[in-house]
């Protein structure tokens, strides 16, 4: 059973929907309506040894900790508010550490901390669960359809290159060593696409082959996107080269871009691409069905992202 | 430093206070007031190898993961309504049995599961977020008064038994083993507690000795807890005794009871223990300073309950 088996397997389990909730679990954040306003929740862990090794200082993990939360509140169109954070450390200097990262990602993003818990493990572990406010409708993963485009902000493959970079031993190039250790979620991206009615919206976590297919799966859509047009800088493409790497396989397979991606129509993403702060780049369209990419003209074939259980 | 100094370390950092939050972190949830309702947040992880071990199942860490949150809404007098939850596990048949458990914490608390993360981990980690609703004002930790008696619900030391019991390599007494397994928070104990307005309330996990003094501090009060009223069983008596431990020491410093502690004037006392289906027992008195803990009379000194870095 994979992750997403896992999930499909307690969705199908659970009881009758209590009325405050709009959207539930299998979407980047669940949808709970409060008083009038939508609030949106999810929560993510990052464990050491698996989501990052001995080059992460506790800081960044904390710091990270917080952004992938933000991330997924910014794919609902959601506004991040408030925060607990769940940590286990070997002690208290790591667990303090962590911390001062959460406390300064919290700054960085404009969230407040409601508390949660500190304890002692072998592996330093942080869980955050995060509520975001909804100001508009969410944007949800299932609204894609034939004839949107797709598109994705900012680049992809940069947090690769930096993971790779950081597992080579390496401790540059700086950009993308920052951009692995602390991501920059994409909220104002978010709202803006939410506020224009783009159809569609994830954050790129598990990588965009795979994001895509979830997005496709839960649109009962098919895709088709162009390896050729995906952003990706050179320092990227060099340091994926230096590594053996095929880049734009790189970008499209790495994960942990935390870029948003898309499905709007083209009018929509214009409209997006010239009021965005971050560039917007088109990379694929929506189809009837079956998931391609294509260089050259050519498919290719085996492109998939992350399974934490795979 | 330990785990107080680090939470109080963060406390001291935060920035304003967004107008929603009414109780910030450092009681046993935050209150956030949403649309006009009052919203109880918490987290607790449970890490193996420290909260737990071989001798429990995955289904019971699961369970145990919900029923330790619920607990710290009962504290404030809420009703459990949400939770997140994130695991990490070393496969997916125990992630599979963990998530079992949770789901059928669930549906005993009537909490819903809005979603969160699984993910790989060495070592067994199920960290949940809840939300709780809040009818009436929430219960704090800081009202206690000179002159409140302290009472506590249920029984204490039946789960540090039951701990002793497993750590022994004994799968018995079921009872025992049970209390630690799977605790039962006291929802009903604590709404009624609140709407009856007792002053201050807590839930005990860290244990007696070391949560009343939580409970002193922030009321800036003292207290007398008379170890011969604690609440302990013939069956906790034989057991701690066949492990050469003091009965009412385990009881008063076991930790894990996830019972409530109250203090409150003798009347409203008296009309909670008579309304309440679980017993309520007075264990001692609020007094205006110093943490004592009487047994014939004289001071038992010494005793603490638990510190994660300590």
């Amino acid at each position: 059973m994979n992750e997403f088996e896992l999930i499909e397997s307690i969705a199908a389990r659970l009881g009758a929907r209590p009325g405050e909730v709009e959207v539930p679990l299998g979407d980047d954040c669940a949808v709970v309506r409060l008083g009038g306003i939508r609030w949106a929740l999810a929560s993510d862990m990052l464990v050491f040894g698996h989501h990052f090794k001995g080059w992460a200082a506790p800081e960044d993990v904390g710091y990270k900790a917080v952004a992938v939360n933000v991330s997924d509140v910014a794919a609902m169109g959601g506004v991040p508010r408030f925060i607990l954070v769940s940590g286990g450390a070997p002690d208290s200097g790591v667990a303090l550490g962590c911390m001062e990262g959460v406390l300064a990602a919290c700054e960085k993003f404009g969230v407040y901390p409601l508390g949660g818990d500190t304890t002692a493990s072998d592996a330093l572990t942080v869980d955050v669960a995060v509520v975001g406010e909804l100001p508009d409708p969410p944007v949800l993963r299932s609204g894609a359809r034939p004839g949107d485009l797709l598109a994705v902000t900012g680049e992809l493959g940069a947090s690769a290159a930096g993971f790779l970079a950081l597992e080579g031993g390496k401790r540059g190039p700086e950009r993308l060593v920052r951009r692995h250790l602390r991501p920059e979620p994409r909220v104002e991206a978010g709202r803006l696409a939410s506020r224009l009615g783009v159809h569609a919206m994830i954050d790129l976590s598990d990588g965009l082959a795979s994001d895509v297919r979830h997005v496709c799966r839960r649109s009962g859509v098919g895709c088709r996107v162009e390896l050729e047009r995906l952003p990706v800088s050179g320092d990227v493409r060099e340091l994926a080269e230096s590594f053996g790497r095929d880049p734009e396989v790189l970008a499209a397979t790495g994960g942990e871009d935390y870029e948003l991606l898309i499905a709007a129509p083209e009018r929509v993403l214009e409209e997006l691409s010239s009021a965005s702060e971050v560039p917007v780049s088109v990379v694929g369209e929506v189809v009837e069905e079956g998931v391609s990419f294509i260089r050259g003209g050519e498919a290719v074939e085996g492109l998939s992202g992350w399974d934490h259980f795979g």
